[in-house]
Formats: structure tokens, sequence, C-alpha cells
């Protein structure tokens, strides 16, 4: 009927009109199981694996922190080549702020009284010197310690080096304690406080979890086993965590990372959301290709005497520094990447069909009968009049 | 034809015949409403949701920043137990680089002319004592400020403590000014300069926006509601933004986030590009858990007298650190999300012909008679003679 | 058969019954290609785009890192206003940790001998005066430099200006040295060691790779042509390279990035994973918005005299501020994304049999032909009879 209408009503057919696709149905268990247990697979992959595993229906925001940290101990050293010293956190942790990256000084080269001035270099094979000749007025040698003066003096009674115009006298930083000045440094604790926020979620929380009160904070220690929520550490423990033994450490110094994981999952109770502390070497220990190995920094306290001159305690610092790394990703619901996993399952379970078809059309005894009913020839014209008889016929 | 014919040309037949599925239309306006309306459901959630709600068809990188800083002002403290004082930038800023984290002294325990020497431990429970015996020598109390000599001395008329080895004086920190001795930094002001980099869509961009000329820098000052581009801020401003009272705060110290938010949409003209000034405080306020509540940290300038001894001035600062923290994510037009979540769309759209069928076959009046025509039962070879002929008649 | 049985072996029929579209097959070259061509596109789009290009196949994560830097060098200054000095790595590093972001001293203003007094305001429009009472007491004006006593001084033979209370002699930094102080500056080295780690994917890697060797690191100089991988840099190198001149930088100072690209590709070979470096300065060089332009802060160095005043000497210090920044993405094989990417993929190829129906049924000649033997009208009950009766009788 609908062929013999005005336009607009065929453009309703042609807009309203149903199409669907002509089926036949076939009564073979074998085929029909082939063809529901690939669904089924698709279906357990999507399900199982995308959501329950990999949680792929989540947005994902990555951590914002802060860090406060705050070094406790003190120590006395007594050794031969230095008078006796008291050494609390203000001598020993560099810079005193207290941020994610701190210093604790365990090993020393001092320099007292060094002042502008002129002075002999260190005897090596580009210093040593017969006589001024040797020594180019005004050189700088990039190994060496200052601007040579011309001179060629007595470095000591058996050899004469080129004298230099420098802060003298120089550092010989040659004879390092065998064993570290500070050693007791490793009973020094840190409290480390660090909150964080997933700025996507608006969600904030802090290291120093709520159920934990003050009196506990008091007395305990990060264990691992017994205290894992304590954000309280013992340089020890931290070392030894890191597969490293403290008192090797602290004579050269070295960079440990303190590694805070924040990876949460926000859509169950984000109370379950807990740092978690792993500790690593992050400088080269022994490798072939190690230079400048370990950890030091030269500083300086300035002076000025009675006449005014100024004089400076140079050292040199050997030590750890601990660089607290807080990182992690938290995970929510979100429509999108839903929506986009879904689609793709879907996308999978589409491609089933052909899968049965193909078994059918190839596996089975039956395969002949079936693409014979299956799938038709297109006819001609000339030959088709009888056949398509009935189509037309039936939609006239 | 195609049957009888060589290998070759039955390859091309098979590659090249165009297997399309057979269709039935139904001219029923119900059924064909409620197809295109699912349609539309779908078009509509992934056009306006997805694409203009979510932004999926963007890829996104997060942000690489650079921080500096300059505090500005000065104080004058005049308080009884010292002597006045004026306080510039150097004197209460420190570090002084001014990088992305700094910290403004607002209140101060001094303790001047330490020295290393020998003195009565503070009095407590645990290092008062009646004589000698009391003080095992070379104990080393955490608790306590330094090392026993193993003497007992009267810590003043009345008490007796355990004499320690450390720097002497001892601090006596509980004696901490109610009112923030530099009350006055709440007036101070900080410029922040940040530059980011979005290295992804080699974009860069800083918060001193083009259009904003010097002569505006010099006077501005940062407010959300007249000045929301101006990178210079009121420490007090700050403060109270972040639902805190300068001055309550400046007494024991705390953390305060600046937090910067350059998230960006890059499709549209970048200039639209602009930094989102929040601040919150970081630091616990006054949970039952807090443990050294606010912030501070021990510093010291060491001297040295005529007779070359060594002095310290111990400084205990409590201030505000501010940290300066800068976040983000720029999206911008990326083929591969645009491609993945057209797919995901496009899947959605292959189920709404089930959607129809299934309300066809089910809700309609004629569904007997639509599932007789759509949908047709194997025929078994032995009945069937009759009925393939016609087709495989046709095919040959 | 299946009509007549009981519900249990129905229900068993409705699951395992499969249910297969009926096909039309055409024998056309031309409709055929245009549907196989089109297959082919999308394919090749997916394959080549996607995968190759885009690897989107991928997972990715964000890169971890700690960076220590060490400067080398020394020079010497000799200029009118300035006692000769020699200066070490010790005077000009500040901070001396040598963290992620270090700063080389180029410029000074020094200001020695600065005490707790009162003196003459620097002369300008505010702070000029006639007699007392231009000079109201204890004014802090936030342009001037200390709070007002009341008094109006000599500031020199010729003007007179408010005293005010504060570090005196003030700090005069109009003069500032057109040619950088520490020009010698640009052939300072810095060693960067820097380590990384991608945690999802447990990737450690360093900036001093495995095959280099110490002898090599002893002379090395980094070069992107010749020594791309030497972590040792020159810092008149860096600058050019970040297309700005040292000498000039020097005298203001500024900020410049060291920015280090560890994006990597870790399915194949990680050895491949190196580091790329790049150099951009970070701050305003001479925009028309330039406020406080360059580089600088003030620091100070704090003595006493002999009868125990305090002295200090401020130091302004203009220089280079290098921020060493990390960033990068690895990305690796991830089940999900590669999943969700052929899920798309899949969904578009769905697309292709509708553009060719869409093809034969407009562009073809025979197109009538085709559509009228693709998709047959509905029958009406009354006039099926005789058409339905071979379907209902085949089936019984």
């Amino acid at each position: 009927m609908s062929k013999s209408t005005g336009s607009c009503q065929g453009f309703l057919h042609h807009v309203f009109d149903y199409e669907t696709p002509k089926t036949l149905i076939i009564p073979s268990i074998r085929v029909g199981f082939v063809f529901r247990f690939t669904q089924f697979l698709v279906l357990l992959y999507v399900v199982g694996y995308v959501c329950v595993v990999q949680k792929a229906y989540q947005e994902t925001d990555s951590v914002i922190s802060t860090v406060t940290t705050k070094v406790k101990g003190f120590a006395f050293t007594n050794i031969s080549d230095m008078e006796p010293r008291f050494w609390d956190v203000v001598d020993y942790n560099i810079p005193p702020q207290g941020d994610g990256s701190f210093f604790v000084l365990t090993n020393v080269v001092m320099t007292p009284g060094q002042t502008q001035s002129r002075c002999a270099e260190l005897p090596n094979p580009s210093t040593i010197c017969v006589d001024d000749c040797d020594c180019v007025e005004g050189y700088n040698d990039p190994r060496g310690n200052g601007i040579r003066t011309g001179l060629c003096e007595n470095y000591s009674s058996i050899v004469k080096t080129c004298e230099v115009l420098s802060w003298c006298p120089l550092e010989i930083d040659t004879n390092l304690p065998k064993r570290a000045l500070l050693a007791e440094a490793e009973n020094f604790t840190v409290l480390i406080k660090n909150s964080i926020t997933y700025p996507k979620f608006n969600f904030h929380k802090r290291n120093i979890l709520s159920h934990i009160n003050s009196t506990y904070l008091k007395r305990c220690e990060f264990n691992r086993k017994t205290d894992p929520n304590c954000p309280i550490f013992r340089l020890k423990h931290i070392v030894s965590e890191a597969g490293e033994d403290f008192q090797d450490m602290a004579v050269k110094g070295g960079v440990l990372g303190i590694l805070i994981d924040w990876s949460c999952n926000l859509d169950w109770w984000a109370r379950k959301c807990y740092p978690k502390y792993t500790f690593r070497r992050l400088d080269n220990k022994h490798p072939v290709n190690n230079v400048a190995p370990g950890y030091n920094f030269r500083f300086a306290k300035y002076y000025r005497t009675a006449e005014g001159e100024e004089v400076r305690t140079l050292i040199k610092a050997y030590g750890i520094r601990f660089d607290v790394i807080v990182f992690g990703t938290a995970g929510k619901f979100g429509i999108v990447p839903t929506i986009v996993n879904l689609g793709a399952a879907l996308s999978f379970l589409s491609l089933v069909p052909m899968v049965a078809d193909w078994f059918m059309l190839t596996c089975m005894k039956k395969r002949e009968l079936y693409s014979r009913q299956k799938s038709t020839y297109l006819v001609e014209e000339s030959e088709v009049e009888s056949a398509s008889m009935s189509t037309t016929y039936g939609t006239q």
C-alpha cells in the first residue's frame, strides 16, 4: 500500500518504517552452544577482568602533597683530631626548615680559620714545582684550588708547590674518617607529616590517621608489622629496609628515598585509603661508573676577627639526604570510562555471531543445507518473474 | 553461474561477492518511533554528555611549573624580655632564595650565648636528682637535652638536676609569647611568579598575564573580586581566605597551601587559560591526635668570641610556611580519544535494533505475524526439495 | 517439531536455537569492491595510526625522580669598590645542599657593617623633609626602609631626609655593576645526577648510563652532538642553548630551566630509554609587564663585635637559578587500552556494511532489483495464507 501515497507520507514511511533483518532459526544444540559459549567468554572477560581486576570503569587523578619533617636526637663526638663536641639537630640537620628533603650530617671534614690569603697548593703532578718559572701567574687550574700567584713555595720540607691565592689554609679532604663521625645518627628519629589532596575528587587526607591518638604518637615508632601507620621513623630502620647498612652508608653519605604511595580506590570507603611506605637508595652505590660516590656538599660558617678580617670554617659535610617522595593515583567511578569500556565490550559481542556462523558453515555436517537456506544468490530479472511474483504481488 | 567456474574466479567471487542481510520492512509507526527514539537517546548522550560536558574527545597533559617568590615588608618589635629590634625580610624570611616554599617567621624563642659546656638539666621527673648517684655518667636521655656528666647540680635554689654536657645555657621554650612577636607580619606582601609548561602541547604561560602592565603590578593586590589576576598577595588575606585567623595562626605557626590551578581547555583560545588561586591550611589545627602542633624549626647563628670560642644564638622559629602548589590538566582535541569515544557510542547504536525488535515481538498486537515473517525455521532436506528448487534453480 | 514440546525443552530451544540473519549474495564486483575498500580503510587507520603512531595500546605512568647537583669552579674578583676576593663554590652556590634547584651568584651588592640603629632615609619624594614636622614618628612606609623616628636629618650636605630606625647603613642597590661581578661563572660546570622511577612498571634508571665509565665522566662535558649523555654541563653552554647570553643574563640574574625528558617506550628494550636534555629561560626577559626583572634575593652574614653587638653584612645576590625539571611518561603494553581501542575499531568496521548497502541501493544501475530482493514488505495476514503456507508447513 505504502507505495501509492503522497510524498509527505512517503517521507514519514521512510523515517518510521522499521527495517529488521530476516532471520533463520537453526534448532541445533551444538551451534547454539558455540554461540552462547563465545558470548559467555566475552562477558566473562569484560566483567571479570576489565571491571573487577583493572577497574577500567574509574577515572583517575594524581596526588598533590606537602611534607614537613622534624628530626630528633643528639650525639657526642670525641675523636683525636677534634675537640669533644656535642651535636644537636641544629648542628647536623641542613637545611633546618624541615621540608620534604632533609639532610642528616654523619661525617665531616672541617677546615677552620680559612682566610682570603696565599698558600702553597696541595702537591700533585700538576702543582709541584721547582722554581717560580713553573708557576704561571694568574693561571686558573680547574683541578686546582686557587689562582696562581706565580711563586713556588715550600708546601713541606720535602716538596715545593705553586702558591695560590685562595681561602687558606686549603682543605685536605683525603683523610676522611673511616668510621662515620656521627655514628650515633642511626638512632635519630624523624617525624614525617604528609597531607595530600586529590583535587579532582576534592579528597584530602593526612598520614597521621584520625584513629591515632597523641599518646600513641608520643611513643610509637614505624614498624611494618607492628606499627605500619606510625609516622615516626628511626633512621637506622629506614636505611636497613632499603637494604643498606647505616654505618657503611654514613661514611661517604648517600641519598635515600622515602616513598609514600597514596594509591587509593575512592569508590569504597575512602577511610580505607592509607599511605604505604617504602624505602629505596636513590644514588649509585658501587657501580663501575661511579663519579663522586656518596653524597656530600661544602658549606661554611663565616666569622669576623676583632680586626674585622673575614674568617670562615669550611665544612665538607658527608651525610644522608632523605627525599620524601609522595606519589599515587586515586580511582573513582567515572561515567565516561565506564561507557567507553562497555562500548568496547559490546563491539566484541557483535563479533560473536560471525564466529557462530563460521562454525556453523564449516564444521557442521548439515553446513550445505544451512548455507543454502541462509543465503540466497541474487536472481536476475529475466529468470526471476515467477520467483519475485510472490514478493511483488505481496506488496501490491 | 558462479558455481561452475575456475578456482581463481571462484576466489574472486568469494572476495568480491557482497553478502547483505535480507530485511523485512514493518510499516508500523509505533515500532518505528520506538526505534528512532532509542537512537535519539543514545546520540543525545554521546554528543551532549561525553563530548560537551566531559570533553572526552580531548587528550590531556599535566602541568610542569617553576615558582619564584619575593616577600616584602618589615616590622619593629619592642617587648619586655628582648631589646627593641627591627626586622626586615632577611631576618624573617627563611630560606632567602624565594622558591616555591617560603617561611615567614612570626614568633620566636631566642637563646643567645650558647656554648659547648656543662649545665644543669631542665627540671622534670626524670632529671631531678638528690645526689650524683642519681645521674648515670654518659647516659643519653632521648627526652633530655644532653649527655649526663654524672654530677647533680643546683638548677635553682630549690631544685637540683643532673648536669649535662650540651649547648648551654639550655633553651627554655615553655614561655612562648601568647601574642605573636611579629604580629605585623600580617601586612607583609608576597609576589609570586609562576611560569608553567604543558610539554605535550608545547604550551607556555606565566601567571603575570600579558595584558597586565607594570604600573598596575606596582600598586595592585590580589582580591578575588576586584583583582583576580594580581600576583601580589597580602599574607593576612591569604590566611583569612583559608578560613584561619592570622594572629591565631602566627603564635604556634602552621603550613598554608597556595594552590594554583592551571586547568585549561586549549581547544578554545589558549589566552582564556588563567590561573585560579585557592588557599588551604595544610597542617592539622586542633585535632585530637595532634603531635607537635603548628610549625616551627630551630636554627642558629654561629659566632666566635675574641678568644676564638664558638658561640651560637639558638633560634626556635615559629611561623607560617607557605607552599605554592601548582597543578592542573590541559585538554586538547586528540584523534585517538575521539575515535575511542565515537566507537563506544556506535556500539551502543548497534544495540538499538535489538531494543526495537524486542519491543516489536513482545509489546505489539501483531507480534505473531511479525515474528512469523521475520524468522523462518530451518527446513529439513527431505521436505525442502520443492522449496529449495527455486533458489538452486535460480542460481544455475 | 520444536513447537509441540514440554516447557523445559521449549526453554532449551529458546536458549540454544541459533538465530542467524538470512543474507542475499550480490555477485557484483563494484559493490564488493566498495565493501572491501571501506573495510581496508578502517583497518589501515586502526593498525597504522592508532597502534603504530599513537601507541594507543599502551598504558602510561608518569615519572618520579630525585636530583642531586654539584657545581665546580672558582673565580677571582678585583674591582674598584671591593677588596680583591677569591670566590669558591661555598661562596657563590646557595643553598649548598645541591638539590634540584641551585643558584649561582653572578652579581652582588654588599652592604657591610649593618647594625640596628638610626640613619637618614634614602632621598626620594616621600622621604625628603625640611624639618621634623615632616616626619611622623612611628610611621611605617611600605616603600621605605624602616620605622620613622620623627626626626629630619642630613642625608647629605644638600638634602635632608626623615630618620628611620633600621639596619644602618641602608643598602644602596642603585649602582649595580653593569658588568657581572662573577663573569667567570660562565665557565663553572655542574654535575647533575638524576635517578627516576616509573612505579607502575617498577622501572628504575639513572641519567649516568651504565655504559659510561668513570674515566669518561672525569673529562666529558655535555654537547648535544658529541656527548649527548654526559651529565656534566658548562653553565655558559646551558644558557646559550636556551638562546640567552650568559654575560647579559648574569647582570640582573634570571631563572633557567634544565628540562630532562624521560619519555620512554618500555615495550622495546628499556635500555633504549635515555634522558633528553633541553634548556629554557623560565622568567620574563624584557616584557612590557616586567615587575622586578631578573632574579635576586637578599641574605646576610651575622657577626658579633667584641662588645657583643650584632652586626651583619647584607648581601643582595643577583644570579641565575637553575631549576632541574624532570618530566616524562612511560608507555607499556596494557590489555585494557588495547581492548578498548580494538573495540572502537570494530564498531567502525560494523559501519562498513551500511556504507556498502547505501552505495548498492543508490549508485548502482540494478538498485531496483537489489532492493526488491533484499527487503520485503510485511504481508498482511489476509493475503499471506499461501505465502506463509510453505514456512509454517515447513516447520510442522
